[in-house]
């Protein structure tokens, strides 16, 4: 069956990603090359397995396409399983291969949390509707540079500053299996992921202009 | 009225855009990131909101695009207010999340903040009008990418060398309202990003080839 | 012949990329630079020679390739030979450039190395083949980006963690010439590049959508 | 006339151009900001000026171009006086903005200096000419990207290390008329330029395929 296809795509695509989140977290000094290479590999992704699946990789992003329209809403639970099992698979991966130091930094304040986490989401999820699903830029090259980008800046303005700066679901629960998260936080974490994609879905839908 | 949906645009993309810029300006030890992420949050914001209101979150820019005749002249007060609007809003929930310091660093000379503000927010504007405007080059998927840069750049050449480096008076009303400019390098940057525009309109008159 | 276009086009591609490998990699306190600059010099040369040889510069690429259908199989052999040929003349001006140091890190183990180069030329070899050789989406802008910024993220994530982050037999060929890498990490990294490509191949052939 | 626009094209790029390498250059501390900033430049220039003029702003770019039939052979000497005439002025307003330091590095070795300039000059016309003059490639989004980061891998590589890293005359002639670089240096930075652009011209029609 088609969809078979797609759940794989999710599903190696989530592994890369959350593999990338933890191998750059985790190097001594690593300053700017969090951001920029999470950005990137999200960019490479959803560029590589857009065609196939839209390349999504975050449970987030797949509620805001479903609640569009852009996600048939039966596969919207199977991709976010797809999602959820590559990113555990990753975080298995990476604790075969290093010593992750039992550091677990989970001093935001809720409402910081919360407030950069949905507004940071909101943006990821109203640029993926706004790049790769809206038809008057259909065909344009760069839907996979601005998602990529998005996470990039999410990172930098809001990541280690006020919050954890993970802006989707699986990526939370990435880092939590790694035990490089808290309960607390990967809870926080998620429900805002969720209320920012709600919020996304809503704004585009005002703002498109498909009649 | 369809203009709202323009004007919600112009608005929640100046915000974030003021809301990063005040995020990584405050990051301790920040050296290439401000510059960097600054250019990618505009190239995000312009990608996803172009096809609705040209994704100008500028009133330099918008400006420029009223006088090149791609805005309709009687948005432009209304797109000014949205970005201006969307600035304070960014500003005031900076002040809630993080102690802004108090350190106003004005130090620039009158003239060398002229010369930077408008030399790049002249950039700016040529290259807007450029990339997004001309029929020529109509449907390419770089328009975003040359903008966000000549942010990038321009922040790299001047800012923090002979000006702030905001080349947009929405940014320097933002920065002022967050308390981390004077009265005074915002109104010179405000007069300077306006005597760009002009100046970039003017140039684009000349070399654009519409006959 | 108009094939000897191609292997010409892949040996001073593949000149180039190695000798930025070796440049960069030479520079004291280098930093970001590496991961950034290779990347950016793949980009660059599978822009500018994409449209001739299809711009491998990589014996796993164009392995890859052929196995999908995208690389005439008489062709697989001569890519092969003038992407070493480059890499080995790359390695002889380095050398007569630079006092190379003779310090030799060989210090990853060998289950890391064979992880590390495994994950990243099967992502390498999947993004080119699905933003190179995929119908659908013929004719895009950003197959150079997703390509060259496949390696940035590996020597980002994994480079100089797990494993040296070659990626590519003939860098790996090229940076034993030079005399910074020894003979076993050599050998492991060409044959977990071999493997990465065949099981990319067997991934993108999985998920094409060709029907 | 029309011509006119082109060479009013050609020399306010310069002029940025030139300027930005000044001010980058002389940040104190810069790191990898001058490689990023000049080639993030040079990008978004091209994007900007190149359906006027073709976006050159660089005299060996413009021998390569009117070897290749892309530049009318007429045009090329008010080219290469518009593009110095840009970069003279730049410097001019360099010294009058900033105290030049004067420590004037002429340290490389004639030999290096030849080989460094010469290979990325070759690359950059090659860039050039396969991105921007390929029937087979025309109306591609990523030239701009390609050219401006062979800048940017050039500086990376070859820059600061074996030569200066200008690659283009004007911004060579620049740099002299700022005082940061000394007689000989120039003189041998031009005529390696000049070599590049000779062989990558030859190279390119060996390698196209317009039949």
């Amino acid at each position: 069956m088609d969809n078979f296809k797609k759940y794989f795509v999710e599903c190696i695509g989530t592994f890369f990603l959350v593999f990338t989140v933890g191998m750059v977290t985790l190097l001594p000094g690593n300053g700017v090359i969090p951001a920029i290479a999470i950005g990137i590999m999200l960019m490479v992704l959803v560029y590589a397995g857009g065609f196939v699946s839209g390349g999504h990789y975050n449970p987030a992003v797949s509620i805001a396409a479903a609640l569009r329209g852009s996600l048939e809403s039966e596969l919207l639970i199977p991709y976010i399983i797809s999602q959820i099992f590559g990113a555990v698979i990753a975080s298995l991966l990476m604790m075969y291969l290093c010593d992750i130091p039992a550091v677990v930094t989970c001093s935001y304040s809720l409402s910081n949390i919360m407030i950069g986490e949905i507004l940071f989401t909101f943006a990821l999820c109203y640029v993926v509707l706004a790049s790769a699903t809206t038809p008057k830029t259909k065909g344009n090259s760069y839907y996979g540079l601005a998602i990529g980008s998005t996470v990039t800046v999410g990172a930098f303005a809001a990541g280690g500053v006020i919050c954890y700066g993970a802006f989707n679901p699986a990526v939370a629960i990435g880092l939590f299996s790694m035990h490089i998260s808290c309960m607390g936080l990967t809870l926080a974490t998620i429900f805002a992921n969720l209320i920012g994609a709600v919020l996304a879905a809503y704004a585009y839908s005002y703002i498109k202009d498909e009649s």
